[in-house]
């Protein structure tokens, strides 16, 4: 991967936690000229104890930056969106990392932001807190949803250069709703099965002889419960409905599992048990097809081409085969991307040379990356 | 820790699957005689190739044995039991592996085996099966549970200085119905809701991009779905009361985060979770108290003495505060090692010297070894 002027931009962090902190000291890792910024003195201190500037005042902070990453909780996000949005030029770019996006993404939308705010939420974490349980490594490799608007696509592409060469990220196009409704499943319904599992430990009369006895299945399974509260309950509430939604199913199947067992149907429960592994085994072993995509930079040239195909079906393709009569550029784009992540796809490169935009997709194969 | 000779017996491991193979790993890398048996004879040779005798017949495989490990799959167990019983001496102490520990408890009683046979359980695994799986440390440092009958203390003796001397294992002693309840919720309930997880996940018409972003939280919550699943059922199966009674109490603590988050009640959820938090830490920063207590192999002798005490609080106390005026020595030893396990305790040594049986126990700050 050639680094373009556009992969060395110059950034600021606006709340240093462990998210915002594990982004900069990414960054800073990188060489890239970074600031931070944190509402509390004492985490600006370590900022800076980190070798990056840390300005006591934000607008200090972001004045000047072409890219800045909103980290601050959940609630705060969209008053700091419009302070920032205010104190820095037209052309940066602002995401932030929020584990739910419809709202966020509205709120943009009424407030004209969207074509320079890209709703982003990195696939990473830990239990821990803080900026001082950050690194630099918290996001290599790791999967990074980015939501661009029709308006917003030169933001997206500048975004996931960044991200695609600092932190050699997988960026995942998704719809704001989509994402919440994927997140939901497969990150904050865990926090509330985590949480009744720990909390049933916590009440049970036999309390510390279940925590002796607590096999790998039980650490396992509780390990968000130890995530601080506060954190997990922002988390669930910024996107109750879709939580409830799929906490519904989760139970569903639950209740038939429960049912197999209580009528003691050993097929009825292996087989349960078995369609469930089959999904477990396909998360770290899923089969994925690479291919090149171009797409124009200069709205209403309407065609695409599909440019390298790592895959020998994709190779035989047309490089036409993909383009629709009358597609607006950016319109055909925009649902190459949202449909690539909709169907567990990603982007491992994006590169902008001249009126071109040259991405590097990945699609779970059997599933297909168009609409 | 002095080795005593019966540190040293000659042990069988029948069944040499993921758990029997590891025991038998473990017992080969301590240096100690040891044979294998499986009932499948690829599995066999692959026991030989670890350089394990492994005769192609178990009444061989057993011959003059001090101690056999019955590690085949649970619903083998109360048969292999019943012949393995039969073609060793009366002096060979028996155990098995099992995750649940009523039925055998009883069915040994139903034959008189109590005095020679311990049913055990040692609290680790992969999701991985077979020999191939198998490994030497994968219970180094274990909690082991041993369920000590009222005619079995001599056995239990043998077995527990065995564990603590090969495996460092932390031997939990406790009644077998107890063991299940514990069981239940501190292994078996997460294995439901890592089914009901992965399973969801599964026929989620986003199941793609659920696993594109599973989070750490969907990765370590599923994790045990990618057990075996006849393992599994056999597992749940094997509990089947004491599992759906705790399922129950995970349910209701589920239904409790689920009302506050639907009520978008904040201090509720974050409550919930804080509850659950602590527990969560509880697992890996519990104080422990060390102390020493004998009781007298010859029965009837009548007293106990606590004659070590690292904590300030024990060794501060008399050394037979603990006895029991008309207390027969085994019944006062089996009350003391019930109690110890209930409360959550374990044994890191057992060592039969003359007349005496002196044990290192060690008990959760705040729970009481006694009842």
């Amino acid at each position: 991967m050639v680094a373009s002027p556009d992969t060395r931009p110059r950034v600021a962090v606006v709340g240093t936690g462990l998210i915002g902190g594990s982004i900069l000291l990414g960054l800073h890792r990188a060489g890239l000229d970074v600031t931070g910024w944190d509402p509390d003195p004492a985490t600006r201190q370590a900022v800076r104890d980190t070798g990056v500037a840390c300005p006591d005042e934000l607008t200090v902070a972001v004045d000047g930056r072409a890219v800045v990453f909103l980290c601050g909780p959940l609630p705060t996000l969209p008053e700091t969106l419009r302070t920032v949005a205010g104190a820095v030029g037209a052309d940066c770019v602002l995401t932030d990392v929020g584990s739910a996006k419809g709202e966020v993404a509205e709120f943009a939308a009424a407030y004209g932001l969207t074509d320079r705010f890209v709703p982003g939420h990195p696939m990473a974490g830990t239990d821990r807190a803080g900026i001082g349980a950050a690194v630099p490594d918290l996001f290599d490799g790791a999967a990074w949803v980015l939501c661009p608007a029709p308006d917003g696509l030169p933001a997206f592409h500048r975004l996931a250069t960044l991200l695609v060469s600092v932190f050699g990220a997988r960026v995942v196009p998704m719809a704001p709703d989509e994402h919440d409704a994927v997140v939901a499943l497969a990150s904050h319904v865990p926090h509330l099965l985590a949480g009744a599992l720990a909390g049933a430990a916590g009440r049970s009369p036999l309390r510390d002889a279940v925590l002796a006895l607590a096999a790998g299945s039980f650490r396992d399974g509780t390990r968000v419960a130890g995530t601080p509260a506060e954190r997990t309950a922002n988390m669930l509430l910024g996107n109750r409905e879709h939580v409830l939604r799929e906490l519904a199913t989760v139970r569903s199947v639950l209740d038939e599992l429960a049912a197999a067992l209580a009528a003691a149907d050993a097929e009825a429960l292996t087989a349960g048990h078995r369609a469930a592994r089959a999904t477990r085994t396909a998360l770290f072993d899923r089969p994925f097809l690479a291919s090149g995509h171009d797409f124009p930079t200069t709205p209403g040239t309407g065609r695409e081409g599909v440019t390298a195909g790592a895959d020998r079906e994709r190779a035989a393709a047309s490089p036409t085969a993909d383009a629709r009569p009358g597609d607006d550029g950016a319109a055909g784009e925009l649902r190459f991307l949202l449909t690539l992540g909709a169907a567990g796809g990603y982007l491992s490169d994006c590169q902008v040379t001249g009126s071109t935009v040259r991405y590097t997709a990945h699609t779970p194969a059997g599933a297909t990356a168009r609409d």
